[in-house]
């Protein structure tokens, strides 16, 4: 099962929302203030889903791979997040409107102005726009009006091609865009300024000075990699391992929409996997290797297609498809995680990042990406990040964060060497001898070569060295620089990255999509079917009435639901069993049991399934007993093959 | 058991300090940047205790009471911080010496300052300083050296009683002591500018614009409060009820140390229960009515004593220290959580807040206390926040955040009203209608009858109005002012706060402390004997040496241990069984489970108890049925009573 919906019903996300709304899975923040957009609050069933997310990532990924789990600040001095490339990258382009003050993000508006022209041109063409595409809604709100006009035949062709490379354009490129298909203010139609780079990330001063500049995280990634060293001494110097957190990060997007598929402050989860980069095996790789999953290439998108390959993770790792063994044994973890907690499969599949859209420190990636009313949304990417961020860390600070493997046989390695004649170095150079040996020890072997050729040639080498004033020139009376052959028994490397960040509160919203459906006999009465697994609730357990009979046999079930770890709410208002059943279907609770005066007689209680409406009789003890395993995955058919089927009370 | 420490071992925190550091329970931030004062990270223990200790927190108060779980967000608008009174009141005095350009929070200052003097002046009349107290070693690093000069013995006492009373000075009365008594820079001798307030919140821009501001979160209470209204109809109207949120905030420190006591980035967890002001009883008050806790009153404070008081809390609410049933209640929680999670029940005291010290917010407060090196330490505080919060949010943006109670009982109350003659009335004002007759419907009760009183003297009221040009005439043939008689059915109010507010960072700070203690054969093996509940790992599993027969049933036993949803690591590096203990020691693991060649025979394990190092024999199946009861609370000696005592490794 992956949704319940029946497959003729169309997806109404007007109805999704007001039950969303209704239920207070989540909300606008500051509400009664007006809001801040890109900003949510998660009521109590949307906290409790977001939870039951959390805890089964952890289960999955941290417990069962032994991750070592830590959890680094938010706050980020400046110097890091200027070494990770964030200060100087980390942004968008957006272009103002002079007269009006108003702020737009340039690939955005581009993309929301040329869909709505492709629109009025289909119209005027008199052409059938089939089923309103899902996207509309949304675009709409700012493309206020879509102009009936038809488009020469070429435009058309150029617009779909600057739509299909929409996210790899520099700020440049937009800008010509813009100005060359005269893209305005779509409200006012005024005129605006070339884009310009908007830092994405919360700046703030740490300390009573206000002189350390600091920033709010835009991924968590950062706080692992900066504790490199430790979490490998932690892990008794064994690799590969993996690190893990699960935290806020945020981003002070330029104009937030989307509800919460684009937010300013989110829930991340990320998994960092240092490997050696000369292997990249992955020992439990076989335990994915024959999961199929649906591929987007980067050819094929760089085609302007968007056919899914179908494939084993086995075949796309052989073919060289995806990388190597370790980015598709965490592609396959990422679907059986994103299944387990209610991910429809067919509205799942792996898009591979173009070289253009990359980012900074990424060699590979792919994105898991989920099909919603607002399109195929980003929700997990699994990039590798080669060593790009702990050899920038290293060299900016000084600190080694590398690997150091004894060797099982020493190995022979030739290399070029400087040898420095000490008694005449130090006293001709006096106190540049320092820099001077230091400039000499630290070039590469490249640069040694031709060193040693320059001194071998003619007989001395002249270079220019920071902090020394003038030319520096050295004979070979006071060095040698050869090639000499050694046995080395370490072996030292900077480990690759392999990295799985999840964006939970997009995972957690598509969930809500797949999960919604309505009952055909009733559009008003709206069903979310979260799997018992990841349900804010497991059980309702409503009385038949106030009667004061039925209060300590509620309290009872309730109690013993809590001994065996299941969440259950009882609900004994005054509205009707209907009315009570239908508010948790809404709420999504799987379960729901009932207590009656038959109960009050014989201790037996019904069961009902939330999709099905099904209800079964028996036992308090047999009941919850059939709870039980149904929440750890039973079916409904096994879990009640002993209980009787009930027709009593209807809905 | 509160702590195997034995009763003659000296807390040493230099030790507890190096066992912290070596298994990365936390660390200095940034620490390869040369770190950020006042920001931690957690290492894999410190993430798995916390994670463990929150855990606990939402069982035994979310699950447990059915409390709404809500996540808002920390970033947060300037409005709504202007509101709650944070922006002009949560804030520190500070003092910069303007030689050097430090800054030194001013409270701390002069008490560190005028402690060392007191300490010097012991030592210059030659008494004895018994053992030195452990609070002195954070001390000495500011004030460098302690003079020993002899005071008189009037400024002794003036001394403790500024001492006695640090919490509660204004800054202007830190300024004059700070006179008064020559306090200077610790350091350089230099002068000091008189205290200014410090904002301790962290200030960012939210938004391309920057017109937003905005600020990090002080408390995660306030996103409660604004969602006061969809929480309440989430929970069908119904009161009392609670919310609660589990998340970080933020307060940024002018001088933070003491370690994880005094950070800039913190994990709370609060619940805001919301009550009936005339009702403050709590219907499950009888469940900790009769557990004693040791209470520090204010008036005890006050008369400059620190004598605790032990009472049951029935008792305390009866006699009227504790304000009321509801607060009591948690008083109660908060213990038996602390204790549950290996607080040391002698360190932990219940203190009142002195009236100078209360929050803006607060009608009353009792912090639990818990007992460090660094002295009692604030962990959680449970405040009676009174209606402000709501009371002032509601009437900056106008919505009603209150309770709409149908009353049994039709009540007759008597209020004066003011009834318009509508016909003359619209005519006469034209377009300031509206305005007088919202200005005449808005006044109170009091109001009403003075203007009441002129209409009937004068025949008319003359009265200024906003908006409106000029003094307003209103003569009484256009309104009536009368006391009448009304029916209601309805009870409106709004509802009382009281809000256990937990620093998670500080409990497990002081659960470590507690925890802590050396085997007294060899002070070099440290021991941290958390609870098997929070523990971070609960069984460490070790096959004897490296031999190939030992790592399936190593795996085994993993994935069995698993599947009972226990925790546990293996251990196979290839160092003695006893340094893995060791180790293991050091990271609060409190079973260990030992593979050898026996068990490869019949497929007998070694079972150890941390604390005891007492081994036991058994079935693997039975030894694992032993684990699940002591991880659920039985003690050692009743699991373990079918196994056999087993001799074999020493350690």
């Amino acid at each position: 099962m992956s949704s319940v919906r029946p497959a003729d019903q169309a997806f109404n996300r007007e109805a999704i929302e007001a039950v969303l709304k209704r239920r207070f899975f989540y909300g606008p923040a500051f509400d009664i203030y007006g809001g801040v957009s890109g900003l949510y609050d998660y009521g109590p069933p949307g906290c409790a889903l977001q939870a039951n997310i959390v805890d089964t990532w952890r289960k999955h990924f941290v417990l069962e791979e032994d991750m070592l789990e830590v959890d680094t600040t938010m706050l980020t001095p400046h110097e890091v997040l200027k070494t990770s490339g964030h200060v100087d990258k980390f942004a968008d382009w957006m272009c103002k409107d002079p007269a009006t003050g108003e702020i737009f993000r340039a690939d955005h508006l581009v993309e929301e102005v040329l869909e709505s022209r492709l629109k009025g041109n289909l119209e005027a063409r008199g052409l059938n726009i089939d089923a309103p595409k899902e996207d509309d809604k949304k675009r709409k709100k700012k493309v206020k009006e879509i102009k009936v006009v038809k488009l020469e035949d070429e435009v058309v062709e150029e617009y779909e091609t600057i739509l299909a490379k929409i996210d790899g354009y520099s700020g440049e490129e937009l800008g010509e865009i813009i100005e060359k298909y005269n893209i305005t203010n779509p409200g006012s139609g005024g005129k605006l300024h070339p884009p310009v780079a908007f830092n994405l990330m919360f700046e703030t001063a740490i300390g009573p000075s206000g002189q350390l500049k600091g920033y709010l995280r835009p991924e968590t990634a950062q706080g692992q990699f900066l504790n490199f060293s430790k979490l490998l001494d932690f892990n008794n110097l064994k690799m590969p391992f993996a690190s893990a957190s699960i935290g806020k990060s945020f981003r002070n997007e330029i104009s937030p929409r989307s509800g919460l598929l684009r937010v300013r402050e989110f829930l991340m989860a990320e998994i960092e996997h240092f490997v050696d980069p000369k292997d990249k095996r992955h020992k439990r790789f076989k335990e994915v290797s024959d999961l199929k999953l649906r591929f987007l290439p980067k050819d094929v998108q760089a085609a302007g297609k968007t056919d899914i390959t179908e494939a084993t993770i086995g075949d796309a790792v052989s073919s060289g498809m995806v990388d190597n063994e370790t980015l598709g044994y965490f592609l396959g973890r990422v679907f059986l995680f994103l299944t387990k907690i209610g991910v429809n499969p067919e509205r799942l599949r792996f898009r591979q990042h173009m070289a253009n859209e990359m980012a900074h420190y990424a060699a590979d990636c792919w994105d898991a990406e989920l099909h919603s009313s607002y399109g195929w949304i980003e929700c997990v990417g699994t990039a590798d990040r080669s060593a790009y961020d702990l050899t920038v860390h290293a060299a900016r600070t000084k600190e080694k964060l590398v690997v150091r493997e004894t060797l099982e046989e020493p190995i022979t390695v030739e290399a070029f060497e400087v040898d420095f004649d000490k008694k005449k170095f130090g006293p001709k150079f006096r106190k540049d001898a320092p820099k001077i040996e230091n400039f000499l020890t630290t070039r590469n072997q490249c640069e040694l070569e031709n060193l040693g050729d320059e001194l071998t040639k003619d007989g001395k080498i002249v270079v220019d060295i920071d902090g020394v004033e003038g030319k520096v020139e050295i004979d070979s009376s006071l060095i040698s620089i050869e090639k000499k052959t050694k046995t080395e028994h370490i072996r030292e490397y900077t480990p690759n990255v392999i990295e799985p960040s999840f964006g939970i509160g997009r995972i957690l919203y598509c969930i809500l999509e797949h999960s919604f459906w309505t009952r055909p006999e009733d559009s008003a009465r709206g069903v979310l079917s979260f799997k018992p697994l990841v349900a804010p609730t497991k059980v309702l357990v409503v009385p038949l009435s106030s009667n004061e009979a039925f209060a300590p046999i509620t309290q009872d079930v309730i109690s013993s639901l809590r001994k065996l770890g299941i969440s259950s709410k009882a609900d004994d208002s005054s509205v009707s069993i209907g009315k009570r059943y239908s508010r948790n279907d809404e709420l999504g609770t799987p379960f729901g049991v009932t207590i009656d005066f038959q109960t009050v007689k014989d201790g037996s209680i019904t069961l009902r399934e939330r999709d099905s409406t099904k209800q079964v009789r028996g036992s308090q003890k047999d009941v919850l007993a059939a709870i039980q395993a149904m929440v750890n995955g039973t079916s409904w058919e096994e879990g009640t093959k002993d209980l009787n089927v009930f027709e009593g009370q209807q809905e």
